[in-house]
């Protein structure tokens, strides 16, 4: 029996601003900050010990795992961040305003690529203002690894990898894991998981800053799923 | 060619009370929150970009590494975190006043335990105040492996593995290395790496916050230091 937490990032900037964020580096906000310390006290409260995180390399989610980390007394246990626990790519709408994309492509068009499971969104340009291109995180990444517009379905697949070789083996030696990552990285996480269908997985919604709680057993089975809501 | 920079946490509440705190695990002041902000624009106005971060597992260290990295644009490097970048326990010094251990021991005494390259302050009980027996940051290391008094000698014998096993082999690949930690296992290192006698050891002080910048060959060897001053 093992311990699986997942923690959505606490609110950024560009949540505020109503823009499409993907893979733009934005940070938490100031409420973002204060969720992320609530639900460590959250974690604390519930007496949950982990003996290993993992994270993104998008900074919103790593301050949101440090700042959980650190109110629940542990932010010395080990850390691992990867790309493949990003949000999706958002594709050219990154750094869009929600109701400006929807001006542009029609509503039902940008409903479309925000809550389909398999539609693509169109492709960022390498040379748009908020494109990865050249960024030095990326760097060591075979390039036609590095997207340029995801939907759930691609996201999943390049969770999967990592939950597979990373994160599942650690929960079969019986170690509690705590993953803090983003809305749509988590929510392929939890189709997988839960086994939930290509269309009712679009309803799901996961808030910000309130840890998921998973009881796990040895072959990875949910026994048992609580919120720890705000 | 690489870089390796090494940065002393900022003051902690524990330095502000003139406590003894080795491996206790206090946190950093608001001004030593501000000197690992600050060197961290430091980082940054150098140009510094780092593959690997390495620190301790005491908070005060973490953080130092977490708000220095944040400023200089680079939270999402790779972290690992090891209790052999621990600070020097200091035995039954630990939780003292400086004051007032002088007083119990003697000032010459105190001297000696603080100021010895291979001198042992007297060993910490395990029921003292602030024993690290039972805690769960320990609790996968052998029980023998886990110190209860270290002078400058001994932090540097097993600072020494952690440095030939992950750091170095990052370092000959090229890779820029960052570790933040403690006044003591840094000076361990620092002697180690500028090759400094038993004696002159004694006399090195390494300010809190102020980034030392190496330039290291293939081999290992320094070519140049520079100190960021605040």
């Amino acid at each position: 029996m093992a311990k699986l937490v997942l923690i959505r990032h606490g609110q950024s900037e560009w949540n505020l601003k109503n823009l499409f964020t993907g893979w733009v580096d934005v940070n938490l906000s100031e409420q973002g900050v204060e969720e992320a310390k609530e639900a460590g006290r959250k974690l604390k409260a519930e007496g949950l010990e982990f003996d290993q995180a993992y994270t993104s390399v998008l900074t919103r989610a790593i301050k949101t795992l440090h700042f959980a980390l650190e109110e629940s007394d542990q932010l010395w246990i080990p850390e691992q961040k990867s790309w493949r626990l990003n949000e999706r790519h958002y594709g050219d709408l990154q750094g869009q305003n929600k109701a400006a994309a929807a001006e542009k492509w029609g509503d039902e068009q940008v409903h479309i690529w925000r809550r389909s499971y398999d539609v693509l969104p169109p492709a960022q340009p390498e040379d748009a203002e908020f494109s990865i291109a050249g960024e030095r995180r990326y760097a060591d990444l075979d390039p036609k690894t590095v997207p340029n517009a995801e939907n759930l379905k691609i996201t999943l697949e390049r969770v999967l990898p990592f939950w597979q070789d990373e994160i599942a083996p650690k929960l079969r030696e019986g170690k509690n894991v705590i993953i803090a990552a983003h809305g749509n990285s988590l929510r392929a996480l939890t189709k997988y998981l839960e086994n939930i269908s290509d269309e009712d997985i679009l309803n799901l919604e996961m808030a910000t800053g309130e840890p998921v709680v998973y009881d796990l057993d040895t072959d990875l089975n949910v026994t048992n799923k609580k919120i720890l809501e705000k």
